[in-house]
């Protein structure tokens, strides 16, 4: 990772399972007039203690406590952990470390970026989720009148420290919910990443092997973030899987059984597969790996034909269609040969979901 | 301008009394989904009816109202911002016109830069302050939590219109409030500047000769400003007159009399050239005329010796005050040559307070 922080300086990130030394060596450097550590009640309770018996910067920071959960990332948590910064004589050279999952860097980084105009904050994602996904392309914020990060913005941490240190606190399913993520990366960069990635059994991993696999996921997002700065287009890469994952996960919710959503873009990037075989022949060893890796992992999300009009009627109202009689698509013709903005008739998108059930047994 | 804003094409500043068919010309290179205009109740009714008559883009606006004045900069007010422009249906292509004083442009800049993660926005200040304070630095945010400009960050106007069309709504005393930093810009700057500003009544203009002079005024803020970004001590030249300023403005709050900044920086200014003359020889006819305008145009802060103490106080508590022995202010050698962080014991500053108070008259 190293050349790419040269060429994009304001991307910090490091991967080491020395959390403590890494984050005391880097509050070292920016010597703030404070420190703060945003948590919320699930790391106060499992990963601050073990930062602060290891942490010199830990041990003496204030500590700012939000809820946990989705339905806390909103403006009154966010107004909470402003008024907890100034309550707690924070200035404009303080510092705040946020130690959490996505709700927390989130919400974190945006009130730092946000507090007196700015003040420095450092990243240590808890979650494998937050560490693929949340710590590269600096976008923070908060859920707003009824939608998803309405309000917000960009700015990349002073560092982010991604370890897998903390992960023995998740479940196999928020391991396999970030894991989904990390196989996309592999699929939009190369075979061998993929191949690796398939032959990788998540919810049996070893701390440092999982590290070694997530620095090269992280690097192929970086990638594709660093591209788009020049170009709006490219990446829609990351978006695979996503469109057919967004619509399981509205089908999910009117049943009121959520689907999460990695669970759901692991399921979305089945379909993505099964597309790209028929219109460009992507290779059936790799699609045949994918599939056997999700029904073991993963299982399937269930549906009928009865169900293809809703499924459909979601597609087409996807944020990210910009055109209306068709629906867009990122697909591949192999591993990291990405195709943007495909666009596929309902009756393609219909033969498609029909072989995903197929392929992971369905009736 | 033209060559500052080649050399930091993020400034997009344009000085004009044609507002309407700039902005319109603006408006269609940014080709907008939506256009919203942020409006108080005094730019509503006084300001708003004109651009509407106009401006093309303006008359199909939808309008997000807020309450005028400082009070209500705050994040009550800006929750309203953001909600009505989701309710609006303002999307990541959408634009907001802020159409106000520094309430209006601070607040619906900040709106702007975190809605959605940010959409194009461009300031249209309607008083002389905000056309010369708020145009230039990118500064945004609201009150929060007892503090002025608690929560915000730094981002420029996609384009800020500077005209001087809607000050003859503005009353003499708003007038002299703005011309005072246009005064200290002069001062920072150079001689002729600052004899050509003294010569000028500012209560008696006319749009073009003003527009003229606010745009050499804001050229000399804009080069602070963009020094700054190397030398974190740059831009304290800015603070000319703002030390004692602001410390006249706390005991005018205290005597439940408020004065307005402007005024407070004029009266301030008189200390910190009473203060460049006695250490720095500042020369004599230049402190005249300004005493001579002063006395003209803002009257006089009165005080007398038994408030030194209380001044004084207020001086070491200032938060830009870095030193705890002394006080540290911006001083002139001469106009446009500045120094900054010139530490002064108490017994000089009560030496330059009794002779502000011999030069404006006061027992």
């Amino acid at each position: 990772m190293s050349n790419d922080n040269a060429t994009n300086p304001q991307i910090n990130l490091v991967f080491t399972n020395h959390v403590a030394s890494t984050l005391d060596e880097a509050v070292k450097n920016l010597s703030p007039s404070s420190i703060h550590v945003l948590v919320d009640v699930n790391t106060e309770a499992f990963v601050l203690p073990l930062l602060q018996a290891e942490s010199e910067a830990v041990a003496k920071a204030g500590i700012i406590r939000i809820k946990a959960g989705e339905a806390n990332k909103n403006l009154d948590t966010l107004t909470s952990v402003w008024k907890q910064l100034g309550d707690s004589s924070a200035n404009r050279k303080s510092l705040l470390i946020n130690l959490g999952g996505g709700v927390v860097t989130d919400m974190g980084a945006f009130a730092a970026a946000t507090f007196k105009r700015g003040i420095a904050f450092i990243n240590v994602p808890t979650t494998l989720l937050c560490a693929v996904d949340a710590s590269v392309g600096g976008k923070n914020g908060i859920n707003f009148n009824g939608l998803k990060n309405e309000i917000g913005m960009f700015r990349d941490a002073d560092l982010a420290i991604i370890s897998t240190l903390y992960f023995n606190t998740l479940t196999s399913q928020e391991l396999l919910s970030g894991y989904a993520e990390m196989l996309k990366h592999g699929l939009v960069s190369s075979p061998e990443l993929t191949r690796k990635m398939l032959a990788y059994d998540v919810t049996n991993y070893t701390p440092d092997t999982l590290l070694k696999l997530l620095e090269e996921s992280v690097a192929v997002k970086q990638k594709y973030v660093e591209a788009d700065h020049n170009d709006q287009g490219v990446r829609r890469a990351l978006n695979l899987g996503h469109t057919v994952g967004h619509t399981f996960e509205s089908l999910a919710l009117e049943r009121k059984s959520p689907l999460s959503h990695g669970y759901a873009v692991a399921f979305g990037m089945v379909v993505a597969l099964v597309m790209s075989k028929i219109k460009y022949n992507f290779p059936s060893e790799i699609l045949n790996a994918y599939v056997t890796y999700v029904r073991k992992h993963y299982g399937a999300f269930e549906f009928t034909c009865d169900d293809y009009q809703r499924l459909l009627s979601f597609m087409h109202r996807d944020k990210k269609n910009d055109t209306p009689d068709a629906v867009n698509f990122t697909l591949l013709k192999a591993p990291g040969d990405v195709l943007v903005n495909v666009p596929l008739t309902d009756d393609e998108i219909k033969n498609a979901l029909d072989i995903y059930r197929d392929l992971l047994g369905l009736p």
